[in-house]
């Protein structure tokens, strides 16, 4: 089974053609470097409007069939950013351990970190992840989670995600 | 005022007798190791069923009375698991930091432990906690949480519990 | 613009008279060693109750237009403890980042601060936050938090807030 893999990005300006978007494309190039099994992006552009959010989501997750979904952007405290609202109101239970992980790598490097609201969640069998807007923070983050991303799609049954152990290890409790 | 402590184990395959429910007694065996002061086991044993995890913390905190109660099993992703979203359907007001510090801790030992989705919280006069499903991350995680919970349960007008200060000593605001 | 900050003090017994009100005013001299800007402090003390704590952050908010509102007490287990679910009640977006990151400050402290239920969020341009209860810990979690505070008030187009940065640097992102 191939592995679709979400990419969303949630920006006013990229989407009204004010500047391009550079945060989709960071994280299909990070995941490109990351993983070494087959995989597909399916990537949408869109504003920062809550129904418009969760549209693409239920999309990629319902239609798309992605296992997981990746969006970046409108997670700050800025009265447009409701992406965190969005993910929780389309999924049906939240991982709120990766809300808290990306934070704390996050503060490593700035502690305005403090302020993104990110937070996980799953829908059915895929899962959601909220990244940050900037694609160095996005570089930073995605790396490391993919040390239990391919166990958590392991858990719901979804396609064997294989990386390359240069670049980080995908622990597997099971597999050991 | 002796202290009674819920023991809940979640779990369709011990629940149905594929395998015997080490994790339950795992939880009484630590329990017997930190706490000193006289207390009582009141163990149920579940399926991974949201209607019978409601009912069974309803139960060990409005009828048994206890003043504590320790679930094991159903926090991870799989589509079975539903103890954190039971757990807090029947809390009057959640306790973040517990989730927070269990990951944290376990995180210490796999990667994995962010797909953890535990919580806490409080039911009228008891506290309600989430641990682990392995026997092993029992250990790590229920030790220090000792340091806080009889402070925890002083603050509910509990029993006072006393731990062996060789296993995990209780930390006590108002006491020292 | 001169930034207003409310100063929300949350105790049945300061509020009764049992004792004198101490945690606010450590909350305006702390703030006072930090911010170098003009600001004014709108102080307001009521008792632990559900109705008076969502109103008077209300009040602060959309009639004295404060952009940060600090509270302090009712954080805690105890049955009459109820600010933070008060303050999500009243919030249109949370800040799940302040809540983490005080219990993380704190623990450094006592293994009891993870009972600490504190919360953040945002109604309006406002930010919400916690605070813990003792002038002690006010001291040790306020100061930190100040070098993302102006920042996330700026993400609000608020008052532009300056620091003292022998006490602490405040983060712009934005202003480097």
């Amino acid at each position: 089974m191939e592995a679709r893999i979400g990419v969303l990005t949630i920006s006013d300006r990229a989407y009204s053609g004010i500047y391009e978007d550079e945060s989709g494309p960071a994280i299909i190039q990070t995941l490109n470097q990351i993983i070494t099994s087959k995989w597909e992006p399916v990537s949408i552009l869109i504003p920062d409007e809550t129904n418009a959010i969760e549209d693409a989501i239920i999309n990629l997750v319902d239609e798309s069939n992605c296992c997981l979904v990746i969006t970046t952007g409108g997670t700050g405290p800025s009265s447009r950013d409701v992406t965190p609202e969005a993910t929780e109101n389309v999924c049906d239970r939240m991982m709120p351990g990766y809300g808290e992980l990306m934070r704390k790598i996050s503060l490593q490097y700035v502690p305005t970190a403090v302020l993104s609201r990110q937070t996980a969640g799953l829908r059915g069998k895929s899962l959601i992840l909220n990244l940050p807007g900037s694609p160095k923070a996005i570089n930073q983050t995605l790396i490391p989670l993919f040390e239990s991303i391919p166990a958590c799609i392991d858990f719901m049954e979804g396609p064997f995600i294989e990386t390359d152990p240069e670049i980080v290890v995908a622990f597997r409790p099971n597999h050991r």
